[in-house]
């Protein structure tokens, strides 16, 4: 099988869905990747440019013409068409508007509006409604007509106003009589979210009430749009890669085959940040200099303290912000869960230190620097509570991610307290004369 | 409103979903919550129990007679009730099950046989399916007779030995004809996962495909099961969970208000296996203690290096972890990626180490010191790249979760090499005269 005919093979093969395309065209140079994406469908091809990697995708929509990109757009749904605009250059967002039917720009201008990380922003114009007095066989008629039906497990009943008053789920549709009236087999309690609400809500949302679709309204309580499980489950997707991402001190829109030149601008802010931290513990050795040269033995001793006090505030730190993800705490709650981290470090710090003077009174025969590093220890560790308690509730309080609080800011914390404490207690104990 | 009363109020509140309630009673006193719990429904305290953290769940299980739990177990779905089972002592199971009817026995039994976290531990029994043979209007009445028919989205069409050969959409049978067979509405091409599959796969085909449930097949292609997406929403959310804490070294199963002696317990390990790492660490410098005993100083510069390393490791990382759970990089490509790595390593650390030689040249006014320091961090951030890169994916070569290759390990590689190298480069400057 030649080249081509592979490639067309692999462009149509069925179980090739668009996630696993945008993966594959991802991987082809540019050349090859243009010819595969040609062979798709115009709605594969769409779908799979929005699984595709931020860059990849930029690349290829370049070689395309505005007609070809207008003709992809028209393919998709308006939640799809209008992530797929938010991917163009502001300057050729206009020339193809121009390009598209009237029906189109009808369905997508609304959505443009929206902010991409909301309800707004996740949800699909295209939705089946029916009015109250309508029949069950009048409904069963505009779910026939809707071209979408793939996808419709309910139908949403709308007053006079456009207003949401209730929703009969398909299986209701299936088992009630044709002649019967929307009012009578409607559930009147329709769980919605208003346009404006963050995605991550929408997604806590999604889960509390196992739902596969939710509609959304406007301030005035106007249905405008419907979002899907598939939409919330890339949301929760997104958000989690976001929290390590950010926690590990990565931006968020890197991916492991992201050119270097991409990665190498993107990570060099937070390791230029982490210089500066970097330095601040070093000064804070430096402050002990006159110690170190009395006794340069304690510079061994230095990544004891400062890489507990490190991991032990990481894990706070981990557990604090997937717990404000995940609703387990409120930031009103701080006292509690201070109590409680201080408590776990004190008895880890004790525990640990423990076994630090054991091992250093075998390794170099003294006792009282397993007492220092002790002391040291039980110091960082409740250092470490705090600040991977306090700092990501802070955060959230002044509704900033708290997954910013990384791992580089409370290092910082523990390091520059841990040199501090360690060589402090140290420059005592050598002026009372207990050590060297 | 008395505090009895307030409570009743607060259980039979509708928009409190058993997600919330779950939550709210872990937060009360073991009494009250037992009686606040009893005032619920048996489904939605069936429900709330397994929303519950582990050691409350285990807490209010144990204060509840066998009788009661059975009663519990029998108002939930098959899933929820197994799931359940598996949160129960295993000498309390045998006296709990003979309390269950024959019926719900029948339901549990074969789903107590699978791993937890596989399609088969996901999925209930319950779904109906019908014969290809059947016509839609009598798909329609087992859709009438089925009790749990609030969630059903799909037919699932069955042959005569129980293996599925197809799928019909409920708003296919919305509009389809009455009379009609199913065989001619039927989808040939259904989308199953076998039994013993991994939870996380399963989660990806649910994503690939956007559905919202999927039948499970044993080994003889024998439907025996349904997995709905709101089971799918939690794995994703547990996976994501157990990465995160992976990562940053801490036991999966903590979470916030875990008690103190559970989180001192679970923590206290991967503090002890740091421990020894960070001795490891300053072994690396106790062999250069000579150097430092001449030139203390040196002592100063030790964070730099191995905290830059540490950072640009954790990035890598991260990318890495996510990358392999996200399906972006596989194993085979280990050599693309690390070139990539130690690329963008290279130049990050050329970067930030000029930064380096100004900032020490400006601070302490020595250049030798900065270009050793230049040097160091240079080989570190190399090392960080690689270990950043193969230790994750080693471990997913050898079906470890390669989160486990957390912060700590990869620190440990940057700690030692950065030491060794800054030290070693200054021994070498040192014995050459270019140093102090």
């Amino acid at each position: 099988m030649g080249v081509k005919k592979r490639l067309a093979f692999i462009a149509h093969a069925s179980p090739f869905n668009a996630d696993q395309m945008g993966d594959y065209l991802g991987k082809l140079t540019p050349k090859v990747m243009l010819s595969v994406a040609r062979m798709l469908s115009k709605k594969k091809f769409g779908l799979s440019l929005l699984e595709m990697e931020e860059e990849s995708r930029a690349e290829l929509l370049k070689k395309l013409s505005d007609r070809e990109v207008a003709q992809i757009i028209s393919s998709l749904k308006s939640d799809d068409a209008t992530d797929l605009f938010h991917s163009l250059e502001k300057t050729r967002t206009k020339r193809i508007m121009k390009l598209l039917s009237e029906k189109k720009l009808e369905e997508i201008r609304p959505l443009l509006r929206f902010e991409e990380e909301t309800a707004g922003g996740l949800m699909q114009s295209e939705f089946v409604s029916v009015k109250a007095s309508d029949t069950v066989s009048e409904a069963i008629e505009k779910i026939r007509e809707c071209k979408e039906a793939e996808e419709i497990h309910n139908v949403f009943v709308l007053n006079s106003k456009k207003e949401l008053v209730g929703v009969v789920p398909l299986r209701k549709l299936v088992t009630a009589k044709p002649s019967e009236k929307i009012s009578r087999v409607m559930n009147r309690s329709v769980i919605s979210v208003k346009s404006t609400l963050d995605q991550e809500q929408v997604a806590k949302k999604f889960k509390e009430y196992d739902l596969v679709s939710m509609p959304v309204v406007d301030s005035k309580n106007k249905m405008v749009g419907l979002i899907t499980v598939d939409d919330v489950i890339d949301v929760l997707e997104e958000e989690a890669t976001e929290d390590i991402y950010r926690l590990a001190g990565v931006p968020e829109e890197e991916s492991v085959f992201s050119s270097p030149s991409f990665s190498i601008k993107k990570r060099l802010p937070w390791l230029t940040i982490n210089l500066f931290t970097a330095l601040l513990a070093s000064a804070s050795i430096a402050f002990f200099e006159n110690t170190l040269a009395a006794m340069a033995t304690l510079a061994i001793f230095l990544p004891i303290v400062a890489g507990m006090g490190g991991n032990a505030g990481t894990q706070t730190l981990a557990i604090m912000v997937r717990g404000l993800a995940l609703g387990e705490i409120r930031v009103e709650e701080y006292k509690k869960a201070l109590k409680k981290e201080l408590f776990v470090g004190l008895a880890n710090g004790i525990i640990t230190g423990l076994i630090v003077v054991l091992i250093v009174l075998l390794w170099r025969n003294t006792l009282v620097i397993g007492i220092i590093l002790l002391l040291a220890m039980v110091i960082n560790l409740l250092v470490a509570a705090a600040a991977g308690t306090l700092v990501p509730l802070f955060l959230k309080w002044k509704k900033i991610d708290p997954a910013l609080a990384s791992t580089i800011i409370i290092t910082t914390f523990t390091d520059v307290f841990g040199f501090m404490a360690f060589l402090g207690i140290a420059t005592v104990f050598l002026r009372l004369g207990w050590l060297g």
